[in-house]
């Protein structure tokens, strides 16, 4: 079954409205100028990182390859962008046959990054670079907040499982997005049907209060779900009584049950109490799994408490206090003229407010120390290092227009987890810091 | 031109999928029990308004409707759910002719609310109305976020132009709800393609300093925007230096210059100093829009200073500080048996941690004074007090599974303005507070 032919709501035909209306007058003023076949160099990167934070996460780059190969005007689009005179008649006819042709350079997906990393680099021309901005800083800012959650989240931790369950915290698809996300940070699970269907992440489900209220007693309830799901199932203990949820759990599905859910409460006090009484209930293999608010304090706060399993919802789908990254798209270099062979000049705002950025077109490394620990991230417009070039981070995903670099989500979270512990230790404090890494520029 | 033909990214063809696990194994249980049937109401409402706000803004209504209509399990979701072994076969064929055949409630689209408020009320069979939380709550969730920080922008320019453009700050499907979720709290026009193609909502654009650096002067680059754009056109001029592009602008675009757009340094400084620019150089009717990181605050900030736009993004659709609302789907109360004619018990959850709600169906109604100014939102669950017969909040959205109450999104928008200026004066204090209202249960 290939869910790309279901016609489900996390395919889209066209990304090409994803974009914001001054790309296409811009365009149109370029065309009209000569200036739009310049070749061009655009790259996305961060002044800082969110307040406090070590180390950002790249995700989202898978998604930005399927939204880069999707960017097609077709006649309804174009009849939108007719009607309502937004652009002329040959800007309209350029973008009939729009299709990107440049190359695209960037982290692979999981990989961390600080601020001044290049984190994608979109060459080709201005044209055609233009168009994608706003489409690929969508992707990659609401992606790599959730993705930088996530991996905050699945430090703390250290091991146990974690279940993403934010999809009523967030838009319908970007709680699909953000399912993808957790899963890159090191999530295990996701709630949510949609993302298991698109990107096979698996999903998991356990019960909810209105389940219990529905049936005369919790009794009932509990009859009920053991009766269909079987032992192995998770039951919410939290409805009425704690204790008497837990004892009627065990007497009803035996000490296979498989879990139980806490949902309010003290959960740190709580967790001890539900696991010694399953203890002596015999139920010694019955997980407890704790839900209710977590971040990623509350997650190591829980450390030392017997919790099998954490639920996180609202906070992971906001970015834990950052929802967004601050990445922006940013021209770096252009051509002299429309020659393809004309040489790249590079060009940066030098204006107010901190604002200003670096020009040219820009290679990354990161410099480790003899232990292979990471000691920089080194970014220069020149020639590599010698020593650094075995070190580089931007790979080949688009060339000449076609994707080269499509990979298993699998591969981002294990490139991701190996990235985070290639890292200073202090890198996973939960603590406010400075990035862990300093950004050096050669 | 029906945009609903086209295919494009804004229409999913089935929500059914944007659901957590766990409503489908509920329902398989249920199912299996016999109490799958029971007639069930459950309700929409927030416990709290996000900290220091002082109302909360219902948006996304009309979206719910969309989802709600389009919930439909075809054969590719069903082949998914089989194939994964979420639910068993019976279930499978209960999915297969899923139709919501029940009636829903709800405070209008742009209604204000508060904590409390029973803001959408879901009535049919257990299973029909369980299947509905996650993808309810996501849009109402997300939606109502983002309308009530667009509310407070727009209190805060009292008047002036807001324009969204922060597509670039979060998921790409999340931007277009958020544009339409801005529109109803009050902005005027937006960026994003998507929205205006989708929702109709009015679009604009600028330019970006992309378009002067690749030009080889700033000259040249305002020539060529003001020869494909026309005088009209809106100039960015803090690419370099702000006074002298726009001396340049002026004399290139001449006093029927649309607008010049200032995104970085210090706003209020910069607006004054270039108004003063615009006046002597004869462009007095030449506009200036400012952008650069705004938030309610900033934009009161300035009220004082000759600006005539403010383009808002990052804080818009994050929500200025709480990108999600806390709002729950509950069930309230249930039949005791699955006889249609069984009368409805109240329900409610009774455990730790402030997690306890009122049971049974609500009424709601908003008091107001002698002046018509509004003075408590009343909560009951009795018979509604003659005094309030005519204030009732809750309307007939869905009728024996009919939708019955589309609108237009301009009446949702005109809806809150009316709503929001029926509040006591201090609704639109910025300053932290309490919700303005009471919430008195009768």
């Amino acid at each position: 079954m290939n869910p790309a032919d279901l016609g489900l709501p996390v395919d889209v035909p066209s990304t090409a409205l994803f974009t914001d209306q001054y790309e296409l007058t811009m365009l149109q003023a370029a065309l009209r100028a000569g200036t739009a076949d310049r070749r061009s160099v655009f790259e996305v990167f961060t002044r800082r990182l969110p307040d406090g934070r070590r180390y950002g996460v790249v995700a989202g780059t898978g998604r930005v390859l399927d939204a880069v190969e999707n960017f097609r005007f077709d006649a309804g689009v174009l009849g939108f962008l007719r009607e309502r005179g937004i652009v002329d008649e040959p800007t309209l006819e350029w973008l009939a046959s729009y299709r990107f042709s440049g190359d695209i350079w960037g982290y692979p997906e999981g990989e961390v990054y600080f601020p001044g990393s290049p984190i994608l680099r979109v060459e080709g021309s201005f044209a055609e670079c233009v168009l994608l901005e706003t489409v690929i800083l969508s992707i990659l800012n609401h992606d790599s907040a959730i993705a930088a959650a996530a991996s905050r989240m699945s430090a703390a931790a250290a091991g146990r499982p974690l279940i993403e369950m934010g999809a009523r915290r967030t838009h319908e698809l970007a709680a699909v997005a953000s399912a993808r996300a957790a899963y890159v940070g090191g999530f295990t699970t996701t709630s949510d049907l949609a993302a298991g269907f698109r990107y096979g992440i698996p999903t998991v489900g356990t019960s909810a209060h209105a389940f219990t209220l529905l049936h005369d007693s919790e009794r009932d309830a509990f009859r009920a779900q053991v009766d269909s799901l079987g032992r192995g199932t998770t039951l919410l203990v939290d409805t009425y009584d704690v204790a008497e949820a837990v004892r009627t759990a065990v007497e009803i599905a035996g000490p296979e049950l498989g879990a139980v859910r806490i949902d309010s409460g003290d959960l740190l006090l709580v967790a001890h109490r539900v696991r010694q009484q399953l203890d002596e209930l015999g139920a010694k293999n019955t997980k407890i799994v704790v839900t209710s608010d977590l971040d990623e304090y509350a997650i190591a706060s829980l450390a030392a408490a017997p919790v099998d399993a954490y639920g996180v919802g609202t906070q992971l789908v906001t970015g834990s206090g950052h929802p967004t990254c601050s990445m922006v798209y940013k021209l770096v270099a252009r051509a002299q003229s429309a020659d393809p062979k004309a040489p790249l000049v590079p060009v940066a705002k030098k204006s107010m407010g901190g604002k200003t950025s670096i020009g040219g077109r820009k290679w990354a490394a990161r410099r480790a120390d003899a232990d292979g620990i990471a000691e920089a991230e080194v970014v220069g417009t020149g020639p590599v290092p010698a020593d650094l070039a075995d070190r580089q981070l931007l790979a080949e995903l688009v060339k000449g227009g076609v994707v080269v670099a499509r990979e298993p989500l699998d591969t981002a979270r294990e490139r991701h987890i190996a990235a985070r512990a290639a890292l200073p230790m202090s890198a996973i404090q939960l603590s406010r810091g400075e990035p862990v890494l300093p950004t050096e520029y050669a």
